[in-house]
């Protein structure tokens, strides 16, 4: 008998109810880099996705999740993240800041909004003000920062690694 | 004052000793994904990434993961598992299978040998022959499977969250 055997294509882990998590972009400079956001997102259960700037998905990247989780495109994050505020969602970003909690240690707000930075500049000033909280992923070695999917992949298996069913 | 202010290009944080981690990459198709495991297990610390097939690293995305992690490259896979096996590491796959420990649930050995299988077919038969254990990451949506290089970044993670000082 074999130990392990394949079992590809089986049906996902059923989610007693919606995630009450969506994921909000700075313009990013890599439509590579939000279509694998995409894909993660779409795998992880999330909805829906509030991209800035020139958001565009690569298919071939973003899979199916392009299919499954809601895009919404805006011109700048700040209006957006006053809006999530008013509709209850904890702003929490994901960058190397002051105050920042491990992201491991962090127990996220089940309605939570993950505020991802661009790839140079990470989060702006006027972002960080908004926050409610920051998330770091300790960095062990070089090059001393993740790129911004695997960072954002990262937290959001955290996020479900809190919440499996929901 | 502000709340939270960017820190980013601070020091990393110190590991007690190396990390006995290793990655083995059955034969990937594309070596973006590579390069891109590269730069994760750079700043995760991991010391070695044994790749097989045609790897070659793409620097623009390994960054300087590429100089501080050593890259092995191989012609097949069983036969480095095997020696992997000789040396003490526990060889822990990472794929959908039977008998397969959710990820988050999975308590590593700290002498570990992340098997990652290749982006369409996973891993073969004759490689989960001779693991010791599989982890898999929970899917609760479309495309209902993870990128390989988000997969292995999300185990790496995982491995770094139980062992956060080395």
């Amino acid at each position: 008998m074999l130990k392990f055997e394949h079992t590809r294509h089986k049906p996902p882990t059923a989610l007693k109810e919606e995630r009450p998590l969506v994921v909000a972009c700075s313009p990013l400079r890599s439509n590579v880099n939000l279509s694998t956001i995409f894909r993660t997102a779409g795998c992880c259960g999330v909805r829906e996705i509030i991209a800035t700037g020139n958001a565009k998905l690569v298919n071939k990247i973003a899979r199916d999740g392009a299919e499954s989780v809601n895009l919404t495109v805006k011109n700048s994050l700040p209006p957006v993240l006053k809006k999530l505020k008013d509709e209850g969602y904890a702003l929490v970003g994901l960058e190397q800041t002051t105050h920042s909690t491990p992201l491991a240690e962090y127990p996220f707000p089940k309605k939570t909004a993950l505020v991802v930075g661009s790839e140079r500049e990470g989060l702006s000033q006027e972002c960080l003000n908004l926050l409610d909280a920051v998330v770091e992923i300790p960095v062990w070695g070089m090059p001393f920062s993740y790129n911004v999917a695997t960072a954002t992949s990262m937290a959001l298996y955290e996020y479900c690694r809190q919440y499996p069913a929901g």
